[in-house]
């Protein structure tokens, strides 16, 4: 629905891939005796398919190995490698490295970007994003524990973070502290570049989300960093924009996403469409023959239709006149997004019966890991108040 | 949001026309004690108004002295002018007139054109449309009770209608009746022009629909035809295609429906942000500083943003393949539309406290007269089961 | 279900009172062209006849004339009344003159219970509540615009007022004004007894609430006092004691309202059950088979379920405890089942199609006139906040 | 709230334990990395200290070391026990054996309870019930592909089950299989005995569930019957009754889960009221000052507080009348109920944010493995139906 014509060939190659390489490793990925590290190899040669057939990093300039797509033309493409959950990997798109590459490649300097952004953008390493703490609500990044303390040529850093996603396995951290305690509330905070390999960073542990501690990519860390110094050179953008930064990358952030939720929710829809029509109750009678099942069906078909039209919206006015302008479009898309996405997965489930929690499907993965949909890069309410608040402006 | 800028000159004279010339007129409207006939004389004012400002009957060509615009355009001004009650009664494009006058336009001969549809267009008459009985459930139009026997030169209509809108001071009823017992089941029914003033209909009540009978326009009548007899030229299209007739009046119907709850929701959204911004609940503390309202605020603008969307891609479809193509899409937005809309009256209400459920304001009216919204012209249960069956049919 | 067995010959009695004499008057009541003082001639021979019965005023003393029932004993007539719209008025133990009478019998001086307290309890009068204020939130009692201002031996008060409900024909107001300004937040307003023919009081209107000003009970008064200047001792109880009187009306008074929504509820639910059970959708098909309908009706019948055991728990915990230790428990009620009523009525409606919104029924006439449910007494986010902050100070 | 005096001392026992001794052991059950099989021995010691106070096996009669309680009684042991994932297990009141003890307890011969009874009630092997098929519907009970073929003094049974819960490391299960083909619908089926080392039962997997296969009791298998012969004593009741003693099994059954997710509502709603009353926003503002959380905390307390007395209210009637008077109500509780646990805990997780996901709190495995308890014994839409259909026949 609604992608523009001169995309069709390159949904239809993506397509093809998704079909002949990415869904058939989803067995193993869902497999809980397997761990991602396992499926690297695979995931390897598949990276590599993709690059050949020139569909590689759909978010990034051609100059940097890239389709150079806009944003919105991006969310069809994400829509389609959404409906597993290993396509965004595949393709080199995926959170939170699309947001450190689109984070480095606005700020970064020239050495910056020769030393972490290009390895990136090739898939040669992976990052993550370390902003979140235990001690201090995620809903309120003005507010922060951890400290950078200017000590000669370096930053020592000393904080405790977690849900530091992805960082088993990175080469490279970006983190958030403050760097001035007596600045202006929303200017405190700075962003730095912090090699996963420097003393005084301890990768904790794998927190366990929903029964798995994961490996990998497939992880959310909780890390301490004590008196763990960096040059000076590897601040990221200015002093004192840690939060600007965070906000410019949470934008974008955020309706990745939702590109995202949006080929889980298609996903989960054919297959619980495929299932009620075909799936007997009684000798000669199909599930699909049940009021209930048709009420899920035709909801969520046009809960689906509006959250990509909404979402397709946002991302032409991102694409037109910036995200500061479509804020808040995008508080809108992620917490009615992430509604969407949790009932049409509750309902795919409820109507594959005892089947739809088991990993036989990737709907129990899903209903797991995007609960927490709701809830990172902003809780709903956090959103909601936001929005409604400036609306209120206008009224006032 | 989204209006083409074509249109913008048409919507700004619009707002204009509703500002000065139809919004002062709803305390009226919502007074118990003034009948709309009493509201007649200013209307009638008001209409001329918009002829002369060529802003008439946005939704017919130009030939016919309306502005010749596409759906998707009618789309825009449609919500302008659902914000009142009366917006659509002024510019001579409400229910069930546009219905009649689309398919007399499709349908019509020559003579029928000329006696019945000129005078509607120019709102010199008003019309009904008879279908629906008490005996049967409106949401199966297959099965009628309503017969039309071919006597001599004559149909002779028997048959116990209800809901048949705005009886009351119409000119002609469209009357759905079975011509034929045997045919196939979608082939029995024709419609058929009944001038009102035919001996043996008889107009019983206007049915008491949320504590009103009402008048004139603003009516629910039920009616009995006994041996009523029109010549057998007032047969409307093909006889024994009163069925498909009638689903290509409603498909367009269930859309005019759906651009004007969109409006409703809007005009309620301002209310209740008004409201919300400026009310204070203890000295000093505005009302839209608490949590569900701003909830509330946030969740209708996502809703109504959604809504738009779908109805507006909706009408495109409708223009660009015909409703035929687009009747899944219709059926989605019918109960889709209709949710949201009901959502949001009642967030209004209940932020306004005491004051929503006066008709200090229009919302306690549009509460109470759009509950219907969810039933007539399908219940949502007809809707939602009807789309999923066609969506079965790709899976099984 | 759950009614004490020595309660049932009375529960017996009463529904055939309801089924011999209440329920055929309900057409005419829901009739928009008879006002309630039409039906004031019949209402008063039922009203003997329930006298005769010795079924009146259930709530009150056997020595004021009534059944001295026990609050969860009453919960169970009442629950019985409340079937039709008319039920507590019959039995004279409607709001707001229950909490009237009960607010008198608990503080009136001898003098004004031989006044003012023992013509209700016969029936002879009616009396109205005046607390609501436009121009201050309902929400928060504390905050008040009227005062009364001692002059000589008289009160003297100015203010302005509506939603005092069944103002129109009422021999008194109680009327909630600031004595002091300077006192303690909760100890500056009293309640004061005012004749409604004391010079000073005007019924500016009869507020237009979904649809109908109404007349005699069935209404909502706008009221403006102007120097109203009534006796001292016209004071009811302590001076500075109207916020505690009108909590300790409002206690009960809110379980008062949910039991006759459960009341509402069951007759909504029997409605919906003979219609479903019994409709034909298509030749030999009943509406009743429709997984939806079915939906509904078990979701309705666990709901009603248990909002009545929720109320009647509460009214033991009151009649054993007194209503302060109950005051969690009457904000849970009074939101839940206020909740609960509104869905039920809604798929009441929804199963009834075109019907549910016409006046044949009493469903449309509850869905109009019950939205306020959410609101009077402590809309349902202010019951919320209230339960919800006292559970804190346990955790803090 | 509401428990019996008499059953207080027991309950503060109970609580003493769970305290003591079941939650200490939560954090070790919760860590992905360690088996239930490592639990075993720690388990072990809590049992026997449990028998040692006189609180071993609650539902049992005393003759069998049980405390004889009624099954209203039992209600709040088990709401109790129900706040730990692992207190029913510790009881020795875990499903399925709980089920197989009143099965055997009702139906065996002298012989079976020797055998398989009395080993169980003192917790000295485990069983299953093998009864859920993948090829046929859980839903249609009466719908069967396992056979038991007579052989001589054999039943042969071939069949392939899955969820047949706890096989692993079970002594026996207790098989549905089909013995005669041609008897009227409801007594096609019987129950056998079937030892888990009988040759022929092949345990394929435990099935994966939402990320785990699990181990030992906390499992899910797939099993197949190829020509498992065991001896015709092993039949289970009577032949051609194992419909009607499934559904005599699955009426306590759901009863049981319904106390105990009242019991996790409870724990759910405690540490969202104690993260709610402390956690700060913002310096100085704690979380639960937020109207969306106080709307969460004042709705689940009104719905875990309906939930609990419908549930007390259906025990003491199967008390009073026995289960198949109550199978409406049972039927209600086990949708409603499971909604509300839902319900609690998707708002304790979105109050806790990121920690709600994490396996530092029991909430995420709740969330997880409780997701299926709108579909095990029964999914909503079933119990749905069949209420309404029989409320319907009073109707028609």
């Amino acid at each position: 629905m609604n992608a523009p014509s001169h995309l069709l060939p390159t949904l239809t190659a993506i397509r093809e891939v998704m079909a002949e390489h990415i869904l058939p490793l989803e067995p193993d990925f869902l497999n809980p005796h397997l761990g991602f590290r396992s499926l690297l190899p695979r995931l390897q040669q598949v990276r590599q398919h993709i690059k050949d057939r020139g569909l590689w990093a759909p978010h990034l300039p051609k100059t940097y190995g890239g389709m150079g797509l806009t944003l919105s033309e991006f969310a069809h493409i994400s829509e389609e490698l959404g409906r597993s959950p290993l396509g965004h990997y595949a393709f080199n798109c995926q959170a939170p490295d699309i947001g450190n590459m689109e984070l480095l490649l606005a700020h970064a300097t020239d050495e910056q970007k020769e030393k972490y952004f290009l390895p990136l953008a090739r898939g040669d390493i992976r990052s993550c994003f370390s902003m979140t703490e235990p001690e201090y609500p995620g809903s309120n990044p003005a507010w922060l524990g951890a400290v950078a303390v200017k000590e000669a040529d370096t930053y020592s850093i000393s904080g405790h973070k977690w849900f530091t996603s992805s960082a088993d396995g990175a080469a490279f951290a970006v983190v958030m502290a403050e760097t001035d305690p007596h600045a202006e509330k929303y200017r405190r905070a700075s962003m730095i570049i912090v090699p996963m390999d420097t003393p005084g960073l301890t990768l904790v542990r794998n927190v366990s989300v929903m029964g798995h501690t994961g490996e990998d990519y497939a992880t959310h860390a909780e890390i301490r960093y004590e008196n763990c110094r960096v040059p000076l050179k590897n601040l990221l953008g200015p002093e004192g924009e840690g939060f600007a930064l965070a906000q410019e990358r949470l934008g974008p952030g955020r309706i990745h996403h939702c590109m995202r939720w949006i080929g889980i929710s298609e996903r989960a829809f054919e297959l619980m469409c495929q299932y009620a029509a075909t799936r007997q109750v009684a000798p000669g009678k199909l599930l699909g023959e049940q009021g209930a099942v048709q009420g899920w069906i035709a909801e969520s078909r046009a809960e689906i239709n509006a959250a990509r039209l909404l979402v397709l919206h946002t991302a032409e006015k991102i694409d037109a006149e910036g995200q500061y302008a479509a804020r808040d479009d995008i508080s809108l898309i992620k917490f009615y997004v992430a509604g969407i996405l949790q009932r049409v997965l509750d309902r795919a489930i409820q109507v594959h019966g005892a089947l739809g929690v088991t990993d036989d499907l990737p709907l129990a993965y899903w209903y797991r890991h995007e609960r927490a949909a709701r809830i990172y890069d902003g809780p709903d309410e956090v959103h909601k108040a936001s929005v409604a608040k400036r609306i209120f402006q206008r009224y006032a």
